[in-house]
């Protein structure tokens, strides 16, 4: 993998990816003239125990693009710059302009909970040149060369001082409020370890501590020992599979049988075998009802706290928006009120449609 | 305040309630004439440590109204029976023809993972008889007499063997899911303390036995005292506020200043000033942008866990929909996916808004 480093006129980064070389002389753009001056900060929610972020610069944006703009196509107008420099680039990543979390945070304000700086970074991550394009359609070249890149920024951003938690994410369709269809995903990098994973990660902790091996490798293992009834791909190294214990319908997690801590510490293999499963299970979705499927993609890693994480397994899960076609599955009184989530139908049934649309992959 | 228990031929029991006596000889009816057969089960999410319950009975209702069809209006055609008799009740509460919970949840499947029978409850409570009201829209004394009902629910299932935690809430608007617009609620009782109350207990049980007071009532005296600049109710014994750390634009919370553990132990007193906070909020929210203001409100209670829990605070939630007229607050990746949430507005700019709406209380 190659890859080049640009600065930005207003200041921020920018990174192309390739398999071959990126030449020199490349210039980087962006729609915004002004220098960056991004700032948030946390606020500690005493009852949930966790931080919660204000961006308040975000809702004072000085650039308000018309809704037909695509600042992820290419620039082919030096008078109406994008994100990203035409030229021989597979896959970049750039800051966010109006950041949520920002190595620029300062001066949080006086309140009367704890407060800090909303330090950290927001990235964008382009997944192809090709504004038609989706993740699961894109060759299992392309979804490993992300997944490198996905490593890459782990290994970066976690090397941060103000960083103790790398997050890639895709966010897919209207229904889960994506309004730039361009594909992309995103990064957050939080100074602190977010509540989901922190959850996880005390479960794994105290099973680990006791066991000696991985939560997820067990239950992976159990999956696999079920007759395998709820996978949905099964590759020499990877898994994929509806867990048992979904909460929502059509929820896939994808994960190497082996408790790899993060995608950083993947093997070459296994990181192939990981994008045939990515592409697979998308490519499934998208068959299931013939149309496109949106969701929410989240990695699940180990903190980059400075901390051993023995006890962290990589891991993707999926978030599907829809229940049945043209079913939203809303998260209402019992999941957001109360936390605890309730379905109609069961993993195994959900397991069999998916298992049964057929893919190509190449 | 009067209640009659009746039992629908379904074998489904309806409480109908009233500030003047319920006359004999109403007969509870039902759209359903077989007798209900629900049954659910529990699975253990050893990642998350929580547990999902699957009510794949639902998906096979037999019963499939029109969608214009009004179950929760009077029965007034024999030949067409709703969920309550015509009579002079004022609110009404009756079990979910197709519950997610139920005490006759039995024999759970084997599974890789623990499992449990579904047990619990899940009501519906009809807040009048007039399908065009609103919670919000509703006299006072009515709103006070559903906060006697709520809490009299809690009391009846918290007593029961099965239920650790008595959720009541409402969902509001098709944003939230909501296709039936008749004014109702919902109650949960869980045979667990659902993940989002067993954190909230958590971090206040902790501050409760380091510091001997409440974790709420410490904030909501700091609250008042930070020139109650997020206040947007202040009665006699409730406060309505946007918390200093909302998660969600417009997010508010009510509470009594005192505190009690759960709507049971509020005082008559308490409860008429707490209705008075609630009908304050929702008109607020339906003024904002003068038209209904899609909610999800979730109340905070003790467990009925059979344990002390002095560090426990009634108070309620409201999860607005929208952050902007038009524009959906969406759970994405970082909410969803991490827990994380965040936010482009702050709490302080979002109570002076609602502060600012005036509403008239009867």
């Amino acid at each position: 993998m190659f890859k080049r480093h640009l600065t930005k006129p207003d200041g921020r980064s920018l990174w192309l990816y390739a398999r071959q070389p990126i030449p020199d002389g490349l210039a980087a753009p962006s729609p915004s003239a002004q220098p960056v001056a991004a700032n948030s900060h946390l606020r500690w929610h005493p009852l949930r125990g966790e931080w919660i972020a204000y961006a308040s610069h975000r809702q004072h944006r000085t650039f308000l693009p018309p809704p037909e703009w695509n600042p992820l196509a290419v620039t082919t107008d030096a008078a109406a710059p994008t994100e990203v420099p035409a030229g021989p680039w597979e896959v970049a990543v750039f800051e966010n302009l109006f950041p949520t979390l920002t190595g620029l945070a300062h001066d949080p304000p006086e309140s009367i909970v704890e407060t800090r700086p909303g330090r950290g970074a927001c990235e964008v991550v382009v997944f192809t040149q090709d504004p038609t394009a989706s993740l699961g359609r894109l060759p299992l070249d392309r979804i490993a060369l992300i997944i490198d890149v996905w490593a890459d920024r782990y290994e970066a951003l976690g090397a941060r001082d103000d960083v103790d938690y790398v997050f890639p994410f895709e966010n897919r369709g209207v229904e889960v409020g994506v309004t730039l269809h361009h594909p992309h995903g995103q990064i957050y990098a939080y100074p602190f370890v977010p509540p989901v994973a922190a959850r996880e990660l005390e479960q794994q902790k105290a099973f680990h501590d006791a066991r000696g091996r991985g939560l997820l490798e067990d239950l992976l293992t159990r999956e696999v020992a079920d007759a395998a009834r709820r996978v949905i791909y099964r590759g020499e190294h990877v898994l994929a599979l509806v867990p048992v214990c979904a909460r929502y319908p059509y929820e896939v997690w994808v994960a190497p049988m082996r408790p790899a801590p993060s995608l950083a510490a993947l093997t070459s293999a296994e990181r192939q075998d990981f994008a045939r499963a990515l592409k697979t299970v998308i490519l499934k979705y998208d068959g299931l009802w013939q149309r496109p499927f949106p969701y929410i993609m989240a990695f699940h890693q180990a903190p980059t706290d400075g901390r051993p994480h023995p006890e962290a397994h990589v891991h993707v899960e999926f978030y599907p928006a829809y229940r049945m076609p043209n079913r939203l599955k809303y998260l209402a009184g019992s999941e957001s009120g109360a936390g605890a989530f309730t379905a109609d139908t069961l993993p195994e049934e959900k397991a069999k449609e998916l298992a049964a649309v057929e893919v190509a992959i190449d």
